[in-house]
């Protein structure tokens, strides 16, 4: 045994409203890494709403977790002992052991991280998230000038980035985040087109009142009524771009589809969900350089709400869902 | 006056099942046809699935239709009382005037007919149903060699011509229809790949059966429960055309979206919409020429279920939703 890690744990199946206390924080010992293992210390953990779906217990591509079960997710980490040669102590390392300040594992299934730019960015802007916008944008919804796109969650970190590539496009692009300082930022810094506070105003008046002409192409977030309000208002031959349903994750079912499903033949819709996974295999090294060289250039603004220690996670993820946070939340160890 | 008409009316909003009470037989007097009106007897009217939706109540594309008022549909007639030049008596004209066996309009609402085949195919094969299952086909699924796909309704109007269509595309062609005498017709006429009678099998115990790999694309006729399955066996990346919910058109919402909508977003499917009004003005001619061209050569199969006349048609149009008919359902007046 070579030390103590704290790990976060499912504590119990959370209920519509996911609570801290769903979570709970356990101490468990670390083996002596092996031949071929490091021993990590984590500095920057990632927290995403997809996190929420394996503890629904409902299934799909994120099978349902046990209670009491290891959280796990995206992490960077310094190697701080190593029994294998191609990850020396002091290595930066990208791993799915998050949830925890430190642990053993075979350095094959890290990944190391270097270059130009924080770390913590390949978490975000140059990972998961980075790849689901640019995808989404660049390969499905494609607008171009003369169109409107909307994008809802446009705060949150894919939003954030899909905004500006659409507008990159040329697009007109219109927006909603959860407060009016998310909607400043949007106007201001992302030069988004409108965008409306979806506490405060109705996104079907919001959308009715901007785009009356009805919208070419939705970058959609957050699903529930969102969806519901934005089939009403495609135009013909509409696209739509399917990326999640942060609104639908506390629901009996958060994978049932919208009420006017039906619209989608009336209008002749396309409705194409994506992920990182999918999209990152097929052109995840093209789509990781265009978004590099963006940074690079100055060209594309990135946002982190950055909170501290491995104590305040549960609270933090809990945040994820009531739309507090502006652009990626991490949590830095 | 120039006499009486029998038309067809809506005597009740029908239930979950709906039934031939639901309508009901009245007369009513025909007006002189005024300087540019015809009067047409009507030969053949379509009986088709979306009809029922604007009897439900619920909104959407078709609108709401009163209880009382007339039903509404594609016809085929001959002009013999014509107050028109350019619609002499004894002209064939198509309308929208179905469900009822005369009437008198102006000829401008109306198209001639004529050509090298049978008046009636322009309610099938040559109008709205080989457009929706030519656009579906090759506009939208565009299925290709090595490719399955999945057709739904497969003996039904739309559904017959899908399978032709791409099984001259080269693609693997898999079927479902409601009795053995269809899926018969199916694996015989049609040189479907594989068929099975959903009354007699579970479709998704078919499809794992058939095509363990997943499918590529599907055509789907009927939503609901068919819908369900497929959306769990579909390929990543695959494609869902959608045509039609028959199954779903007695449920208190039939805009509902499928269960497992989700799954859309964790595979990387396509969900199209189709129709046959959008399609048809953007590539009808093109459509049309392409199907007459198959026919005129022999290269499609083409098979009409026909009842005779309009106290017929109540029964006649229940009997769509309860898959007994092969192929096109028409009523000869």
């Amino acid at each position: 045994m070579s030390g103590i890690a704290r790990v976060v744990r499912l504590a119990r199946r959370p209920g519509p409203d996911i609570r801290p206390e769903d979570f709970k924080i356990a101490e468990v010992d670390l083996a002596e890494p092996a031949e071929g293992e490091v021993q990590v210390r984590n500095t920057w953990m990632s927290l995403d709403p997809y996190m929420r779906l394996p503890l629904t217990g409902q299934g799909g591509l994120h099978a349902a977790m046990a209670v009491g079960a290891e959280m796990e997710g995206a992490a960077i980490g310094v190697v701080e002992r190593s029994a294998a040669p191609a990850l020396p102590v002091g290595a930066t390392v990208m791993s799915r052991r998050g949830w925890r300040d430190r642990f053993v594992a075979p350095a094959a299934g890290l990944q190391r991280v270097d270059g130009e730019f924080p770390p913590q960015w390949r978490l975000g802007v140059l990972g998961l998230t980075g790849l689901t916008a640019y995808a989404g944008v660049e390969f499905v919804l494609k607008p171009v000038a003369g169109e409107t796109l909307f994008v809802s969650g446009a705060a949150g970190a894919v939003g954030s980035i899909a905004c500006q590539l659409a507008k990159r496009r040329g697009a007109r692009v219109i927006a909603t985040a959860g407060s009016a300082e998310k909607v400043d930022w949007l106007l201001r810094e992302l030069g988004v087109d409108a965008a409306c506070d979806y506490k405060s105003e109705d996104v079907g008046a919001f959308l009715a009142r901007i785009c009356p002409e009805g919208l070419d192409a939705y970058f959609d977030n957050v699903g529930g009524p969102t969806l519901d309000a934005v089939l009403g208002v495609m135009k013909p031959w509409g696209r739509i771009g399917l990326c999640g349903a942060i609104a639908q994750y506390g629901d009996d079912n958060y994978r049932a589809g919208p009420r006017d499903f039906f619209t989608i033949i009336e209008k002749g819709l396309t409705v194409t969900g994506f992920n990182a996974g999918l999209w990152g295999a097929r052109a995840g090294g093209e789509m990781l350089q265009a978004l590099g060289q963006m940074l690079a250039r100055g060209d594309l603004v990135w946002r982190e709400t950055v909170v501290e220690g491995l104590e305040t996670v549960p609270a933090a993820f809990v945040s994820l869902f009531d739309g507090r946070n502006l652009g990626k939340l991490l949590v830095r160890l």
